[in-house]
């Protein structure tokens, strides 16, 4: 096995850096925090995507284009928004090179400055609002749901593969509404289609629920999340939707005639999934032996290994596995047949557990002439040999109940995951030797959620959408609460 | 008719800018050059996108993403490339905004210089090449058939919607092969792939065939193209693919053991198509009118208007016009019903003509009698009453018809607009007074090419692949010529 993964318990973190290069998921490039998303981590994404698009489209969205650069004046007319962005900018102030007159190689023009720099879009509310200007006049414009399937830029100092880099892929929602309500609503549906798609795609269980004040999207008044938890025990935040009142119809003077003919501010909100969400997708199910995948993402479901020692061995085998490739793929299963002979099957079975594919058929002389095959299920590592009459039944029924248990493994290990603390002590001990979500009491003050997290790196991940009224005490200051909020240390 | 566009006899620019606004394709933006896809447009520039995508893996590619930015120093490392590109790039020089001191608003922070700039990708070579530098060992590892959907900036002067844009959406092959024969075959094989693009989708026709030395991508050793004429007599370049030889591979050193394990430079090719294809597609087929739309590209073949003058009509005819629609998605025909009671008909009549939907279907309440509906075709503005009973199989054939006549109608345009002319006043009359290609001879240098741009402003569009051996006197020179070349003034 030339592809030892560091194991989990050794390095989590190592572990997840090798996982990502060798399952070749992406890689590092040779400019700074950005990286190469290599196939078969496209492959994934681009599943993601298509459900995602196909989700958009059925909640009445449709996509669009805008540029990708900003243009530095537009950043400062939200004071919050400039405020979160200002600080991890690309920022683009020429338009030409030429050739260096000291020497070889090429040089910045210095002849052909920008006279306003642009930005590289670190997410595109300023452009879309000086947009939709032009495009609201009346109610009759109204709502505008505009999508977006974008690269953008945020400087990050420190990266790492698909969770935190430079650039990355994403899309974002930017939708105009009549009404603070029908806003309120859309942000509201959007996170429910985010959460829609964790749970049933991904098989990724998450907590719907309102950021704190503090943890807000920059120009937002209420930021709705997704949470999840990693094996480590810490949260991913892995969606986020804004309620973002009139702020930026604000700041771009975006007015609309009501159907009484009096002019409002138009009311916005926006969303956004990334290329993060493959991190959430490797780290949430993946094992020391590699990659585990849900069936419904994975680039390929099935993959099918001959075992055989002579050519008319491998005809022999691969003549029937053909007829399963076929039938297969006509109950819509995407299955690849591996007769390649430059690997043996270890190697080939190794590989395919790296990479986390679903189910692994194996087929020997000897299932040939008992008309059976070797199921192997990645998610149990387990193995069974089913007769091949009905095998593409048989597979489908596996894929599905694959699905359903990686999504209740992940379900189990979260919920044993979520502690209810009482003291402070209790909160850092939790904390150091548990990990997870802190159920907690808090004051609801920043300066509170601010001294926590400098005493402990946790922040308030969410408040649940389904929390429940309860008094008690903060248990940082002993002042009143209404409710518990969750704490945990994060991605 | 609030939206009346400027007729292709008056003003064909104006009247292209015009249809490209009104029919809501698209629109400048805030930032000079670069536009934003309004939904409308993207829902085309999306079909195609799908079928390009299908078409790529059917061909054995996958997809995968590199990064947006490129270092400075790659460019220099390919001498025709940075030549071919240093003068429109848009360079990252800073990471960081900060607040005023002097003021309010935002500054770059002098600080946040970066020690290297970055450029904006203009296309990927050198950021591919450099990554496939790690990918490649050995014959094993090749070939390498990855594609890249993308945006790319370069820096240009004049721009027009589409056509000509500082940041444009595009994918980009790129491959990497053992052999010198297998990348020219896969140069080949994608130019074929956009040409049964162009012509089956798009219903447009193309001639494929090589650019002249002067014309060639920079950094290739051959550039196919696929080159459609325009109604103006304008040829439209709409597609290229490059055989690079080894000039990527020695830039980047990427060297690969072959089967007798000697090591040699890597072979490549690179292919792309942009959002130009939508200016070819918008300026090919439409009329005074507005868009013309082939149905296999139109974000929906068919548009239902009801004729109506009281709720109950409406009702009635929306029954049928329900039963009709369900039996059209049925057959895969996408479908609108406009029932809003916000427009009257003849401006839903104007409007869908104008965004170019191939099929309208109008029903009052003497068809629902008569068991009928009018059926209005786009692209010949005909019309006529036909019975319900298999209206779906009419619309489906329609469909079909319309595709082949839009195909026919650009294919006749543009085969009468193919001129051979043996002598130079013969070449300036015709390119003046009639357009199209011109057949010529030409003696096969750089200098009489560039002598006949800078009188004419007509270029070589081509070498077709199916170019007869004739002698002849090249039309400038009246030096020997052993064949014809295409000229034509162009995009």
């Amino acid at each position: 096995m030339a592809k030892e993964l560091t194991s989990r318990s050794e390095n989590y973190s190592q572990w997840y850096n090798d996982l990502v290069v060798k399952a070749d998921l992406a890689e590092n490039s040779a400019v700074r925090g950005c990286m190469v998303i290599k196939p078969y981590g496209y492959a994934i994404w681009e599943k993601m995507q298509a459900e995602l698009d196909r989700m958009f489209k059925e909640t009445g969205h449709v996509n669009a284009y805008f540029p990708l650069f900003i243009p530095k004046s537009f950043f400062s007319k939200e004071a919050s928004h400039v405020e979160g962005f200002a600080k991890e900018c690309a920022v683009v102030t020429h338009y030409r090179l030429k050739n260096d007159p000291n020497g070889k190689g090429v040089i910045v023009d210095p002849e052909a400055k920008l006279e306003e720099e642009l930005i590289v879009r670190p997410t595109s509310e300023t452009i879309i609002w000086n947009t939709y200007k032009n495009w609201i006049q009346s109610w009759r414009d109204l709502p505008i749901l505009v999508n977006q399937w974008a690269n953008v830029v945020r400087w990050e100092m420190r990266t790492r593969l698909f969770l935190r880099t430079a650039e990355f892929l994403w899309q974002e929602g930017h939708t105009a509404h009549s009404t603070r309500e029908e806003a309120i609503e859309e942000a509201m549906k959007m996170i429910g289609v985010y959460s829609d798609f964790a749970q049933n795609f991904m098989a990724l269980p998450v907590i719907v629920g309102h950021k704190s004040e503090n943890e807000r999207f920059a120009g937002a008044l209420d930021t709705l999340t997704i949470e999840a938890l990693m094996q480590d025990g810490k949260a991913l935040q892995s969606g986020t939707s804004h309620f973002l009142g009139q702020n930026f119809a604000k700041a771009f003077d975006v007015q609309f005639a009501n159907k009484e003919g009096k002019l409002d501010y138009v009311w916005a909100t926006s969303w956004g999934v990334s290329t993060r969400l493959m991190g959430a997708l490797i780290m949430a199910h993946s094992d020391d032996n590699g990659l585990v995948l849900p069936p419904k993402l994975a680039p390929f479901q099935v993959v099918i290994v001959p075992i055989y020692k002579t050519d008319d061995q491998l005809d022999a085998i691969s003549e029937k596995v053909n007829e399963i490739v076929s039938k297969l793929k006509a109950k819509g299963v995407s299955v690849k047949y591996d007769s390649s002979d430059a690997k043996k099957p270890g190697w080939k079975f190794a590989e395919y557990e790296l990479k986390g594919v679903p189910v692994r058929l194996a087929m020997g002389p000897r299932d040939l002439e008992n008309g059976t095959v070797e199921v192997a299920r990645r998610d149990t590592l387990t193995k069974e040999v089913v007769n091949i009459d009905g095998i593409d039944q048989y597979i489908v029924d596996l894929l599905d109940n694959i699905q359903t248990n990686i999504f209740k493994k992940a379900q189990d290990f979260r919920n044993e995951h979520i502690t209810k603390v009482e003291t402070w002590d209790e909160f850092k001990d939790v904390l150091v030797n548990k990990g997870g979500f802190i159920s907690a009491h808090w004051d609801g003050t920043v300066e509170t959620e601010q001294k926590i997290k400098e005493e402990t790196k946790a922040t308030i991940r969410c408040i649940p959408l389904d929390v429940v009224d309860e008094d008690g005490k903060c248990i940082y200051t002993g002042n009143q609460s209404h409710r518990r909020v969750l704490f945990a240390l994060s991605y």
